[in-house]
């Protein structure tokens, strides 16, 4: 038997249902539910997925057995709806609409009132006595053909579009202003010099054959799945382009048929607000893209109500069916043709984070799903939104329409901030002192302006990706930031900025907002809002109890720890960030960098003396100044912490980050440390490393300068001995960076376990702990046998792992990874979302080996994408201990983790409790 | 039972023999297999390594079993010999001698004549009557045991040896000059003045009781295992720490017991030159040491049988008994106690390249082994000795005696040369047109320098390791270098080097002379003498028949090339290393690096230009130019390399590499394409990458500008082209780099079939060639099973696979490697010898799963690695099809894979045809 490419659905049944979206897309199989559910849905049939990707793998041609299953399924729909395609008396008009497997709203083509042609528009004027619609038909159809199928369109962003262009001309000469206003004549002729500008720009006829459109149609929509929108649209939702699209030819009903007809877009329930009402909006005498064109001010569906109670009954008749049905809040479109209503899609609903919980904890209430349904239905990153501060909408718009959009970057730390201008991190710092807010604008940021960043509301970068110093950072302190912004000029000698190609200019001191979730930075002070749940869990500016939305995230979260088995910890090096880390739901911190506690004022000179000691008492002597100051980092996170594991790790980075970069701070540094410029520079120059990454840092560090691991070792036993002496619950666990050979680790291990044997024993305190180490180098996956055999903990550190393993520098892949992810050579940035054929491979094998070597292995993640959520699917899925994020993700981490729970456990074919 | 711990020989019979060196030591089971052979051996005991590993791993104790058992066998030792040690009346004296599994001569201590106290002195000179001969050795044993023993010896090199300085003292007074002058109370005196030295210095008194002497001196050797001579020796003879020593306590014999006794050493061949003749010297009324100390000069063994004939035929029968025993040359010491021969010691010899190749290839003729085990007689880095200038031993000692040594540093290229120094690569390509030898000195070498290294006989840099550019080029084509020279200081301004703490200066023109072999770098000009086999292979100067030592080299290689499974390709860029690489036997090219050869004079231009190019049209255009000349080249080298295989790679490093360094270049550079300083400042810095080891390169490079790989496939196949219609079989593999993702491969492999298409349509021609990739990032390994779905051959390139895998920068290692090395945190530079644990791992998987999914996948290595015979055991043993290496190493490539297949054959219990 030929291969079905055709689904026919009509007349109460149909030929596919919702369950077969992979092969019918979203609409298809929607249409195909509603018909099935004895919906008004008008007759019509799908052509599959297959056939695109048939077409994509065969040099754009058809399968054979496709002609005469669409001939078929027409006949069907003809016989159903009782007139003829192409008919010169009784002719039927049909849409021809794409329809991806997953919605990608608006980023394809449709056309509609295909099968017109002259005869054809007269045998309907006959028939329906109406000309002028048919004649608005006549030239919509025109014009959409002529610009999806025959490409007739602006070049450019500046060009008109074509057809606008004669339409104005024609108002401008008939002196009226709305559609609505032409005459029948009027659109007769537009008709007719739109075919004309199609022939004279394309140098082809239109087609007057109704099947040559309609196959003209249907190639025009499986093109349109390699269109750069939705190539975009694709690669920023994670769909495959291997998915392919349907594409759904449905017999027409009219919205434009006069004034008792309509057309409308709805939701089952407020998609903003997760309200349980009726919302939505609706045009009479219009056709489906009037409503979302925006020349007509569309109606809000209350106003049906009051105009035509039946087919609003009969509308609300249809919410509660699909929402009975389907389970969930739906987004639908319907027709009305003559009081006749039609329902043409019906497709999930999007909404808005606080929506998306909202109705998932009120269908649980309604009975309509199970808490673990509830937890399914929010994606982890809408419940960001729940927790970023905001600008108001219509403030940004306005500001945005009056011209102040100074240019949009990656929105790389979500959130919303605005504040003063300052170019380096000593103004920034100083100005925060004086009570100014502060937005640090840098070309790119290094570890030395971590206090500025610490000390301003956000951060604008105009270099650097997604996992830049200053996004990772910024991710990690909850700074709102914007990173990458090309089209910024920033001149740090003058202190402005300036957008490339518009006249804007920015100096210090002068009030930007910078919307972090979105990339927009905005000239001007908007006034942010932080989101309740912040106000209620780290401001506790209000009571719990006041808040309904934090009530809705209590129960909602409540419902995730309890279908959660993987543990969230955070990675924060400061007692402030660490007690908000604990308010977000984090269960330890996982990584504590203990290299940011040397930037600190005078911790940096003592830092500054131990690298350019020339020898092992020098090195001591300043490490003696140094352990102190750890000693409090220690004390105070431990404080905070109370008996959650706080994992430690000691020095990682390459020393040359903390020496002074220009001839000014050297000598600075010089005269300070009673040394002289040239030294200071000879050492730094002798510090300076081709590939620093893979160069001498990590426990390479510690290998040759063991006296710092002991420092460190020191100074975190000595605040554990300190804490427990308050009455309080330690955990400490020393981890050993950049570990590649068991050897190193054991070196370390060492010094660390004598440096606790040592504080034990002056203390007389008794301390437990663990010693374990990153594993973040190949070798150390591959030889993680060996490496479990000493050390009790392995936390996999993914950024360097995935750098080495992908070979990759992240620093440097701003040069090719865009055109790699853009071209489809990567689906993903790998160090987003964790590479499973590859560096998910070697933490697979290094889980197994480790666990097989050391039974009670604890083993967690502490890269960056600990707080990804497909990231968190994986790691469940493969058995790890815990997952390590930035204070801010720990909720979506947490609820990451109980959807990859539930999902698993749904795989394994086991029932939930 | 106990375990056994002595293993005692004596009077024909011994507990051990020959097999058990792991156990025995070396020493230990060759007096064992000597006993059991009849030899004349003084009867004795070993104390196994074990207990050495015993006492290592538990803080420096013995097994308790020990004391016993050493009791016993001494009791047997007493027997034999009818004395008793410590007695009184009739004491024993013995030796106690270090021993460990593989030879470490002169690294270990040794303590002789031990059970002397002043009464069992006495019962000697009543037993001998020869009160000359017993303070002498009494003296002896005293100096040895003190310094060995009780640790009183020079602090450093510049202090001088304490009891030396007493001998030295007396011989003033008493105005003498030889030991033998001493008079016997002299010699008493010197007794008691050592012990009252030692302890001054040591405040311990001199042990008189044998039994606390016996166990001092065993602890004594034990310790030795962890002197710093012991373990810098282990170090570099590949010899693991775990394998510890063994301790030989014999009854002493004694070769100054006046002039019927004597001492000497022997090897059954000369080792210098291969001969089958005796070859030794002797010295009468002498203990061992005095051979070795040359305080007086040893006589040479043909005079021994001039002097005593019934000796010297015992020996000479000795001799014979021992090479049909061990069926190899053998070294041996003896002992002539008053006209009693002794056997003390055998081994097997330590011998030059040239006689081990010879005494193999004789004792083939001989039929004392089989071609097989004389290819395992030959270290493959011996034959290496047979290939590289040399210069005279004499004239070179001559020159370091004069002071003439400026500095050491690392022997990174065989050979000898010696030149006029310049110190860049444009007055070395000038001086070396106008017929100069040069040697090029730098700081250290880059790309640009290659012309300069090529126009040079030798290099000198003061920085880099093993594995530096300057070291990797050198070895590629061939040439001498010293590398790493650290304490030499270059001045590019002035021209000149000179060595830190010395006198001694050198200006541009001066002559040096440069041992790659040694490291020594020397003042003034040595004559380097090419060996005879280059002679006759490369330079064609001496006819094959005329040379001896080829006709050896000739017959060992036939042996070896039919003892082999592995092809042995070679890494060649030029039509000339091509040529000389087929001489050494190369069976192919595995790594033709084509960005060599942009660097000549036009290409850079052109190559420059495209790269500065901001369109595709401006790259196509510049890449236009290079075409010509990448097709010149590769026709050179089909031509050369005829129907063998030529692997060639395209684009591989960053393209700032190409671009120009200092302003004055870079002004320059925009003078001449017509553009201005600031644009080519602006491009270079944009290029700046912070990683670029793992940034904007290999085939990145061609995804990014697929042009470049067009150019470059079209030179291969136009090159194959013309070259096929001259008559001749061309086999080109074009190889991609740096591929991490199978996407990336495919996107190359694409442009590279068109362009193969489109020059096989247009010269009417079929070409056979292959497309296939280096795998050097982990992720390539580990998705090896995905590209050999598209790649038809694997080339590993182990130098950036093992950088990614151990996460080291090779050239930021000298950072903390070298500390690594000494501290035995890892056992062996992981880019001289593949990491089999890590890199190795990977290797192995690759290979499988490749081969797994594509049954004739090609596998070879084309990294630094694959001249390492360690290296070329382990491809042996995972099955490799070939390795390749530079072209000097492969005659050492080809017998260390004849040796990994006859051992793994012999391993897989096989038997040989």
């Amino acid at each position: 038997m030929a291969k079905k490419y055709v689904y026919y659905f009509g007349g109460g049944k149909a030929d596919g249902n919702s369950t077969m979206k992979s092969l019918l897309g979203g609409k298809g199989a929607n249409l195909a539910e509603m018909t099935n559910i004895k919906l008004p849905v008008p007759s019509g049939f799908t052509i599959t997925t297959d056939v695109c990707t048939y077409y994509y793998s065969n040099k754009k041609k058809y399968p054979k057995e496709l002609e005469k299953q669409v001939k078929d399924a027409l006949a069907k729909v003809e016989k159903q709806m009782g007139s003829k395609f192409g008919d010169e008396k009784n002719p039927l008009l049909v849409s021809v609409r794409s329809g991806a497997r997953a919605s990608m709203p608006g980023m394809m083509d449709t056309v509609l009132n295909l099968g017109l042609n002259d005869k054809t528009a007269k045998a309907l004027i006959d028939k329906t006595g109406n000309e002028r619609f048919v004649y608005d038909s006549y030239r919509r159809f025109v014009q959409m053909y002529g610009d999806v199928v025959m490409d007739l369109k602006p070049k450019d962003k500046n060009q008109e579009d074509p057809f606008e262009k004669i339409i104005e001309h024609k108002k401008e000469i008939r002196g009226i202003k709305l559609d609505t206003e032409f005459t029948i004549s009027d659109l007769k002729e537009l008709v007719e010099e739109f075919k004309k500008a199609i022939k004279e720009e394309t140098g082809k006829d239109f087609p007057s054959n109704p099947m040559d459109q309609l196959w003209g149609a249907i190639g025009a929509v499986f093109r349109s799945w390699m269109n750069d929108r939705a190539i975009v649209y694709r690669k920023l939702n994670d769909i495959p382009a291997e998915w392919g699209t349907a594409v759904n030819i449905q017999s027409m009903v009219f919205g434009n048929m006069g004034e008792t007809s309509g057309t409308g877009v709805a939701f089952t329930r407020n998609p903003s607000n997760g309200d349980n009402e009726f919302y939505g909006e609706f045009l009479m005498n219009a056709q489906g893209e009037d409503v979302v064109a925006g020349t007509r001010t569309p109606l809000p569906i209350s106003q049906l109500k009051k105009d035509n109670r039946k087919i609003y009954d009969q509308l609300e008749k249809i919410r509660k069916i699909l929402e009975m049905h389907y389970r969930d809040m739906m987004d639908i479109e319907f027709t009305i043709q003559e009081e006749v209503l039609y329902m043409l899609q019906c497709r999930v609903g999007k909404r808005t984070g606080y929506s998306s919980v909202k109705i998932a904890v009120d269908m649980v209430k309604e009975k309509l799903i199970t808490p673990e349904e509830a937890i399914l239905r929010v994606e982890p990153e809408q419940l960001n939104q729940l927790l970023r501060p905001i600008f108001n909408g219509k403030e940004k718009n306005i500001a945005i329409k009056n011209g102040k959009l100074l240019a949009r970057g990656l929105n790389a730390g979500p959130g919303a901030a605005s504040g003063k201008v300052y170019f380096n991190s000593f103004d920034a710092v100083n100005a925060a002192a004086k009570g100014e807010n502060v937005i640090l604008v840098r070309i790119e940021t290094s570890p030395e302006d971590i206090r500025g960043m610490n000390a301003s509301e956000g951060i604008l970068t105009s270099r650097g990706g997604m996992t830049s110093h200053a996004a990772l950072v910024a991710r990690q302190m909850g700074k709102v930031c914007v990173a990458g912004c090309g089209d910024l000029e920033i001149d740090y000698l003058l202190k402005t900025m300036k957008a490339v190609n518009k006249d804007l200019i920015v100096h210090e001191g002068d009030y930007i907002s910078i919307d972090g979730s979105t990339g927009e930075v905005i000239i001007g002070k908007l006034e942010p809002k932080p989101s309740e749940i912040l106000q209620v869990l780290i401001d506790k500016t209000m009571k719990p109890s006041s808040s309904v939305t934090y009530s809705y995230y209590e129960t909602f979260m409540k419902w995730v720890d309890k279908h959660r088995r993987l543990k969230i910890r955070t990675n924060a090096d400061q007692p402030d960030q660490s007690a908000n880390a604990i308010a977000f739901g984090a269960e330890g911190i996982g990584l504590c960098r203990t290299e940011h506690m040397f930037f600190g004022g005078d911790r940096i000179d003592a830092v500054r003396e131990m690298i350019l000691a020339y020898s092992e008492i020098g090195r001591r002597n300043a490490l003696k100044q140094l352990l102190p100051f750890q000693r409090d980092d220690f004390e105070g996170i431990f404080r905070v912490m109370k008996d959650k594991p706080v994992t430690i790790r000691t020095l990682d980075p390459p020393l040359h980050e903390f020496l002074p970069k220009t001839e000014i701070e050297m000598r600075k540094l010089a005269d300070k440390i009673g040394t002289n410029f040239e030294e200071i520079k000879y050492k730094v120059d002798s510090l300076h490393e081709f590939n620093p990454m893979l160069g001498h840092r990590g426990c390479r560090l510690g290998v040759s300068f063991p006296e710092i691991t002991e420092m460190q070792a020191r100074a975190v036993f000595e605040a554990a001995a300190n804490v427990i002496k308050e009455g309080i619950i330690v955990k400490p666990e020393i981890m050993i960076p950049l570990v590649s050979h068991i050897n190193e680790f054991k070196t370390q291990e060492t010094v660390v376990r004598k440096a606790a044997e040592e504080v034990m024993k002056e203390r007389k305190v008794k301390i437990q702990y663990l010693v374990g180490t990153m594993i973040e180098i190949p070798r150390a996956a591959l030889t993680a046998s060996q490496i479990a055999g000493s050390a009790q903990f392995f936390s996999f550190g993914t950024n360097d792992l995935t750098q080495m393993t992908y070979g990759i520098s992240r620093d440097d892949s701003s040069h090719f990874l865009p055109k790699y992810l853009e071209y489809d050579i990567l689906e993903k940035d790998p160090f987003v979302t964790v590479d499973v054929d590859g560096v998910g491979m070697l933490i697979k094998f290094a889980v197994r080996e480790g666990r097989a070597k050391r039974k009670d292995l604890k083993v967690g993640i502490c890269g960056e994408q600990g707080g990804d959520p497909e990231t968190i699917d994986f790691c469940e899925n493969i058995g790890l201990d815990y997952v390590s994020c930035s204070p801010f993700r720990v909720p979506i981490a947490r609820l990451a983790a109980a959807r990859a729970f539930i999902n698993s456990k749904h795989k394994a074919g086991k029932k939930t409790k």
